[in-house]
């Protein structure tokens, strides 16, 4: 009965998976085709090569990082050791990814003479990026590399989870920013006559922003955390009874 | 003993909300010293109208409404009815400066024959100050309006939460892109030569970041949740023995 019920999957689970996936690959879609429609498309070379950066944050900051928060919640009944590779690999999917995009921009500040660093955006990305960075190569000492205890990785797990959710929202917040200043950088005054190119950024902040809700509303439900295996079960509770007070509980 | 453990406030918990007061009190200083020293100052009529928006959704939608979130974890020993009013009171105050603020910003472009409601700034601004007046109303009708039962502010109590945490993110996102917004029609290509008062608004926006992450951090830490008061867990370990299954529980 125990093993049949940690086995099952909340009814309503799946309906907000697709839908987070939905929003996700609408948006990167629409950053594709905002850059195709009213940016020139993009290139490596040439004054394309600003566009690489926009579409690389979509993909890796964006949506490969929401999903990678997202892989306890869908495969909550594979092996620990399983789910816990795949959050580490698409989170350095999402990171090489993000490394290009950041590559791209100061390639092209660096080929037009123009100044780094001294947007609001900028400084925002910055900060994301080597917390982001920083997260992974702790939460990897942590949680894969061999030989941590037990008892050190229940008392990181929470941190591990509140920062890896704080990076990813300054992450969706950084995404408007950069948007915001790309319309108003082209756009200037005509930005207040409904232009196409402004009222489409807007769909794709509002996007942004609703998939960064569902993608939190699918972490934070207490009753969709993953249950704990069976054997992880019987350790945890081996380990409670030894230290008393301590919860190391699912994640 | 139960008494006196539930009595009891956790040792980092008053370090936290001291520090999430001096950042909230900082950013609301700030955004006064940017409005004087570079804006003109405020006032109801002239073009300083415009001035009265940033200034009173800083200290509306952002402090207050961060503070707010807080009440149940800074009067975590105080009768929950008391806790209630003071949460549903500071979401009023901040409910009033946030329309004061969006008066005065329609005030100001009906005067200059401006367009509103164009950029993704106000597209988020007017949606978090609906959620935001929606989410009041139906928390006043759950929890303060008397005769609805145990059983289903139990049930809304989760939701509640939820939204309230997610709202108050989207009025910081929301908030960034103003700043970003007012700092770029301004200075324009002088942001990139580092600008007093780009820098100056690059740090006011660091600061409403992190007081977004504060607020969420000390919010989210399940062993600073309000426990419940003696009376309150005698009637909710009655409800649990009637249901079964439920987990009506602090808030």
């Amino acid at each position: 009965m125990e093993g049949r019920a940690t086995a099952s999957t909340p009814a309503a689970l799946p309906y907000y998976v697709a839908f987070s996936q939905l929003l996700g690959l609408t948006l990167v879609a629409m950053t594709g085709a905002w850059l195709g429609l009213y940016r020139g498309g993009i290139a490596w070379e040439s004054h394309l090569q600003f566009n690489v950066h926009p579409l690389c944050m979509a993909i890796g900051l964006i949506f490969l990082q929401g999903d990678a928060l997202l892989v306890y919640r869908v495969f909550r009944n594979e092996a620990k050791r399983t789910t816990k590779v795949l959050h580490g690999l698409l989170h350095v999917f999402a990171l090489i990814i993000a490394l290009v995009g950041l590559v791209a921009v100061f390639d092209y500040h660096r080929k037009k003479g123009y100044a780094d660093l001294y947007s609001l955006h900028s400084w925002c990305g910055i900060l994301v990026f080597v917390l982001y960075f920083v997260q992974w190569l702790v939460g990897f000492s942590f949680f894969l590399f061999p030989g941590v205890s037990f008892s050190l990785r229940s008392r990181y797990r929470a941190s591990h989870i509140f920062f890896g959710a704080t990076i990813f929202l300054l992450s969706v917040g950084t995404a408007l920013l950069g948007l915001k200043e790309a319309l108003l950088f082209k756009l200037g005054a005509k930005y207040s006559l409904f232009e196409p190119e402004g009222v489409l950024g807007n769909v794709l902040g509002l996007l942004l922003a609703c998939f960064g809700g569902v993608v939190l509303y699918i972490l934070t439900r207490p009753d969709w955390k993953r249950p704990p295996q069976a054997e992880e079960q019987a350790l945890s509770m081996d380990f409670k009874t030894l230290t008393e007070g301590d919860s190391p509980g699912s994640q």
